[in-house]
């Protein structure tokens, strides 16, 4: 429930008004989302509750809806703090950035299980899929995950049976990197019958995530909502099995509307399973992803596009200038010289790879090219 | 031998001079084809063989490797004869004018076996794959192939084993019409093993068609010469399986290469045969066909495209102007009065039903939409 960088008092009152707006709202709420946009979460709130404030239609319909649960915020961070969950909120070092690109549907806050570390990674790969999955879509996602997760890619899923489960599991396995994204609160496992397999990401290097506090239960609203999460969270999104109306062609319409990545696992056009996908390669002009390979060169294909060129790329310009292009350099090294996160500067170190800026040795990572 | 249009001594010597440039040329010969369009076939032959003519080294040797085929033609001649093989020249009436779309690379004649007519179906789809099929690539075929020849559309394919010989089987079993583009002349069945399979297409409606003369036997070139056929006497191409180097992506570059629109069949990322159909959707942009009605949608797709505004759209036009808004008519009743050949004007109708401009009820076609 604390944040290391907030460390005045009007930082502390910042950080829990994102924890109040988070209990108060649902996931996708724009009229906060606007109001927290142009007064900060305090005087938001303040706005909110103690009259005086702004007035229209809308905001009167919203001071109803927050009223209602300002009864089961103390419950909310109860639940937090027994499961230990941490708040990650909005201008916060470990918030992602990448959430923002959802403006005023950005989440309020997000609460976590597990190290918000992964949150950072910037080779991150959506790979979702089908409840029932087949054996070929699961077979395929093992491989994906596993491969992927050897080189430093982060894998982004909703931990639900199927596809995301074996994600995760693939990407555990491979001692890789895994981010649960869930409906609902992050102390109640969904589905039951991943509990383990969560509480696996939790206490391992990944981390389980969620918008809305401790004690919410998912609901069809907040699962298409979640989807939008899994998409900013990450770099590109690859569907691996879906039927023709399946939730994660949700996911992938977030990505495309975010101009992230998308790409789709073909498969027998005779299987529903694959419907979705082809779907995708058909309407939504998905990359058709056949290998390992194939799904890095769409994580690359973002690094060219122009929303790369934010604040983000300064972060791999930071890692390029602390490699040599002579001396190789453990990811350790690198990171104390780039002043990152040893987990983060993994998946910057994997990015400057897959655009050909950075190699990998048996002694450690070297510049490309020699220094300009 | 002889084309009903060709009637004075003229004609005669011009069909004659194309069946003698179809003996002495290799498929593809830019050469020749330049000669040819440059004087005529009939004087073409003079400036190669009389001297006097134009001169260039590329001429020069063009003459030698003509020459050398001279004592060819009347062997090929008799071949033709004796199994009954038609010739097509440019210029005829049965010529099909979408080969003029290869400018000098277009052949100089067909040698045809079954009657021309189907060669002119505006709506042809090239069903293409390869020859090492699977069972589910032959399921997938049976189901295109069918399915379409159902709807009026010609079949188009190469008559080898696997994909190709499923196409022309599913074809005729529907009732439908196919065309099979061999490598070596028409008088020999290549495979031996689809000798029954070729006499059945050339009997029936179809037509068996080579640009080589009888005797000929197939090599590596002509196949490769003969895909650029198969793309060019087709609307669209859709290629079911394919290896990573399959021939099929050669007859996939030729159809993208004209600017036809061009097809593949997804499946498994675990099966080989499906990589070259995966390779077109990542490098070619083909489609992703997974139905007859994603090929259907592809058929119709060219006719939005610039090259559909050519002569032949006219056909469509006057097959329009035969129709009613009001009084269904009988395909063949349709024919007689846009004085088209039955088979033509069933493409012909298909074509404008796909365009959504003719309507195919009980009682026959009528047109969509009232006069303008």
């Amino acid at each position: 429930m604390t944040d290391a960088v907030l460390d005045d008092e009007d930082a502390v009152a910042v950080h829990h008004a994102h924890a109040v707006w988070s209990c108060l709202t649902e996931p996708g709420d724009g009229v906060a989302g606007t109001l927290i946009g142009e007064m900060g979460p305090v005087d938001a709130l303040r706005a909110a509750f103690e009259g005086g404030g702004p007035t229209s239609p809308s905001l009167d319909a919203g001071r109803r809806r927050w009223r209602a649960r300002l009864e089961s915020i103390d419950d909310a961070f109860d639940r937090a703090r027994r499961v230990g969950a941490r708040l990650l909120v909005p201008g916060s070092l470990s918030w992602p950035t990448a959430l923002d690109d959802l403006g005023v549907h950005a989440p309020r806050a997000l609460w976590a299980r597990g190290g918000p570390e992964p949150l950072g990674v910037e080779a991150s790969l959506a790979l979702v899929g089908a409840r029932a999955a087949t054996g070929y879509g699961e077979h395929v996602t093992m491989e994906l995950a596993s491969r992927l997760a050897q080189r430093g890619v982060s894998i982004v899923s909703g931990g639900a049976y199927g596809i995301d489960g074996m994600a995760h599991r693939a990407c555990l396995s491979a001692g890789g990197v895994t981010v649960a994204v869930l409906a609902g609160g992050v102390d109640r496992a969904y589905p039951a019958g991943h509990a383990d397999l969560l509480a696996r990401i939790a206490a391992g290097p990944g981390v389980v995530v969620a918008e809305v506090p401790c004690g919410t239960p998912p609901t069809k609203w907040r699962f298409l909502q979640r989807n939008r999460l899994i998409a900013a969270l990450s770099r590109a999104t690859v569907v691996v099995e879906a039927g023709w109306r399946s939730g994660s062609l949700n996911t992938a319409g977030h990505a495309a509307a975010l101009g992230r990545p998308l790409g789709a696992v073909p498969g027998p056009v005779t299987s529903a399973a694959s419907a979705g996908c082809h779907r995708l390669l058909r309407e939504y002009d998905a990359r058709c992803i056949t290998s390992p390979d194939d799904a890095c060169e769409l994580l690359g294909a973002d690094a060219a596009a122009p929303e790369a060129s934010s604040g983000r790329t300064d972060d791999r310009t930071r890692v390029l200038d602390a490699l040599s292009a002579r001396s190789p350099r453990a990811a350790d090294d690198v990171a104390r010289r780039a002043g990152f996160d040893p987990d983060e500067v993994r998946g910057l170190l994997a990015l400057l790879e897959l655009e050909g800026r950075a190699r990998r040795g048996p002694g450690g990572w070297r510049r490309a090219s020699p220094a300009q």
